[in-house]
């Protein structure tokens, strides 16, 4: 073995970092590809999006993370496409990558089920800069209603609507009634923020419907105390500049509307020699590889795994585990052992819904309310990467906590104003489509939080 | 009095918050207009460019701080133009706003004199959309330098000028080396951060040419020690995608250029009837009112006054002791007293170039190195607004000060991959104007920092 292989991540997410970190110290050569410069904390994002958290608490460069492994190499990169007859990578931009071994933890971006025509009106939360852009909405829709003197377009402005009722549709739902009745209060002169409506609107029959029915009902509790319209059974046709459509009952007029309703597997799945199902994800062996390619390692929200007859969910402790699976196969099959297949340990999981309001799931018991609350904090903190980011955030969170504040409430990116959301795309006037939105029906939504 | 003064506040820098918070339970309404939904602590800025503070840390929103004052309103709005007859605002985007006393505010902005095809290779730092530009820039440059095969092109990457040697760009550049020499070491696997050029070019004969020769020709060796060339009485010509062109000797290849050179005045000057220097700002009466117009006031960097034969320094002192001096005057004259002449009280003033490197002047008696960093360290913690903002910046420092690392290096906002600099606007080559970049000129050139 006169070169060592050289074993290409794709995807600095939990997948990707976790496989790529334990290959720390084997005899292969690793590059991980990223297209941003960060791997990014997701189940903290909707806090950035809220105006909580600053960006570089839920961000760390990779190559900081990689700077004493020396056998890796990390590459900002986008990778256009695969070609594993060659078992080579094109990066955009020309240039192109040779792998040995090929871990593919690309992950999962927000879909709109044949519906990106309502992108521009109802932007969803993947990155930091969605979650930037979800701020300026936000915040920029108060300002909007301050400076409004009719009444009924003010209304419009203080209507603000989440679509999907799931983690992240949830935790932003609970986040924007704080700000609402919170963080804002007494800090305008025209409006009341705290007459602000928040619906949160949900196709299934109830919210955070991964969990039991009665965390589900407590959930739905907590929510409405919070101050959240939540509307469940309740079918989008279309979003645009007035606001939603439903199916068999009036529209809401809101300028404001946050998309947290699906999700989609990364287009790179599609160039693999492998079948997949509904929402592109790639269906893997129980060794992680693609089916005829034990070269080719697929991880992560990409990656669709049954065991004991469930699906593996779409969440960071799945990906982590997968990762560190990978690490230990590729190790024992340089050393001419044959790995064991996966398994993924299930611990529990978690979603947020304000200040104490959260539900819980551990081994089968079922926490609601300020305990599951508590739970989910310290479970967050821990798994924040590094110490300073650990730091800052519990800093955040405790002056948070008892000022009510948002520390991050910063608007830039637009010219000073009253601005509208972006202008579609073309604005072409789409038929609605029936069936559009399947609220939850995409397996392996991410789930933003378990232990 | 049946209706309460109206007094209109436009700029919610220095100088504009502390007259609108001076004004706080006097007799009148206040309507503080801004452009940005935040004010901002400018003289740390630069760390937000460098990767050093988050932006949250060195930004602060209006509304938060007008919270409790209830003759305050917040308006967020660009003012486009003032018609002093009537005594009237017209704000971008229709609407108007009547004053009966107007605080002029709205400070100042770096300018490229005549050059403005320069800015899209050049970019200045006013705002926290330019530090954030300014950080994506030089992180790109690093990471395309890292991709780029061609040893040529790989060094016009890692060769970085920043133009003009004034606080700004001293603090940029010196903050770059550090960047290049320590918080990306180890990093990069085909380059070496360290071979980075840092270049600081100046068309006069010293570096922060406000202060004495002495501290001047401490802060060039300083600078030198921490890795940055100097390079003093170097008239630019031009500045290009290629790099920067001098007169009378050869061009700079960079990829990555900063402009720290010159600032001009607020447009809305000129909307005043009333006289204004080169530089644009206007030039007001000791009592801080226009001629013949004693309900306008101008300050801040917009205000052109001398003191005792020597101009009013356009620093953040001075803007805030304008500030107060006006709220005092107008309760002087609501009680019907005659309010004394501003007076100018100048403290002293610093700048700082890098770890444990600083220069600071104080009542004749100056400082430099490491004592001098502490105590512009100190100045800048305790002149931090609000209490959560100093605690992070503080942890911020303190984790920077012992591990070298920046923690908000994070690029958001570009399209992934080796991204070049934004193509010029129409792209047309302007002749190279003679005597063009006059560097430290401007008078009233913003200094970041004095106590």
């Amino acid at each position: 073995m006169s070169r060592q292989p050289h074993v290409v991540v794709v995807g600095g997410g939990f997948g990707g970092l976790s496989a790529a970190r334990g290959l720390a110290g084997a005899p292969v050569r690793v590059t991980l590809v990223d297209r941003s410069n960060h791997h990014l904390f997701q189940p903290l994002l909707y806090q950035v999006a809220t105006a909580a958290l600053d960006s570089a608490s839920v961000a760390m460069p990779l190559r900081r993370l990689f700077r004493r492994q020396r056998n890796a190499t990390v590459l900002l990169a986008e990778v256009e496409r695969i070609d594993p007859g060659l078992r080579r990578l094109h990066l955009e931009g020309g240039g192109s990558l040779d792998y040995d071994i090929l871990v593919l933890a690309s992950g999962a971006t927000h879909a709109y089920f044949g519906n990106d025509h309502w992108a521009p009106w109802a932007p969803g939360l993947k990155t930091l800069d969605d979650a930037l852009g979800i701020r300026r909405r936000v915040l920029m829709a108060f300002e909007a209603a301050e400076r409004e003197p009719d009444p009924e377009k003010r209304r419009a402005w203080l209507n603000l609507a989440v679509i999907g009722a799931g983690p992240t549709g949830a935790e932003l739902a609970g986040a924007l009634a704080e700000i609402a009745r919170h963080a804002l209060r007494d800090e305008f002169r025209n409006i009341d923020p705290a007459s602000a409506r928040i619906c949160l609107i949900e196709a299934g029959p109830r919210v955070l419907g991964t969990y039991s029915e009665r965390l589900s009902a407590s959930a739905r509790r907590q929510l409405e105390r919070l101050g959240v319209e939540v509307q469940t059974g309740c079918k989008v046709t279309g979003i645009d500049a007035d606001g939603v459509h439903f199916e068999g009952r009036p529209s809401l007029a809101a300028r404001t509307v946050l998309w947290g309703a699906g999700v989609a597997a990364s287009p790179l799945g599609a160039c693999l020699p492998a079948e997949r199902d509904r929402a592109g994800r790639v269906r893997v062996r129980p060794d992680l590889t693609v089916p005829g390619h034990p070269e080719l390692y697929v991880i992560g929200d990409l990656a669709a795994l049954e065991q004991d007859g469930t699906p593996v969910p779409g969440i960071a402790p799945a990906a982590k585990q997968m990762g560190q699976y990978v690490a230990r196969a590729v190790r024992a099959r340089i050393d001419g052992r044959d790995p064991p297949p996966f398994r993924y340990r299930h611990y529990g999981s978690m979603a947020t819904l304000g200040r104490r309001h959260a539900i819980a799931e551990f081994h089968g018991r079922e926490l609601t309310g300020t305990l599951a609350w508590w739970t989910w904090l310290l479970a967050h903190i821990y798994f924040l990467i590094g110490f300073r980011n650990r730091l800052v955030v519990m800093l955040d969170w405790a002056w948070a906590y008892w000022s009510h504040r948002r520390n991050a409430r910063i608007i830039f990116g637009e010219p000073p104003g009253v601005v509208p959301p972006d202008a579609p795309p073309g604005g072409e006037a789409l038929p609605a489509v029936e069936d559009a939105q399947e609220v939850g029906a995409a397996p392996g939504k991410d789930d933003p939080a378990a232990a």
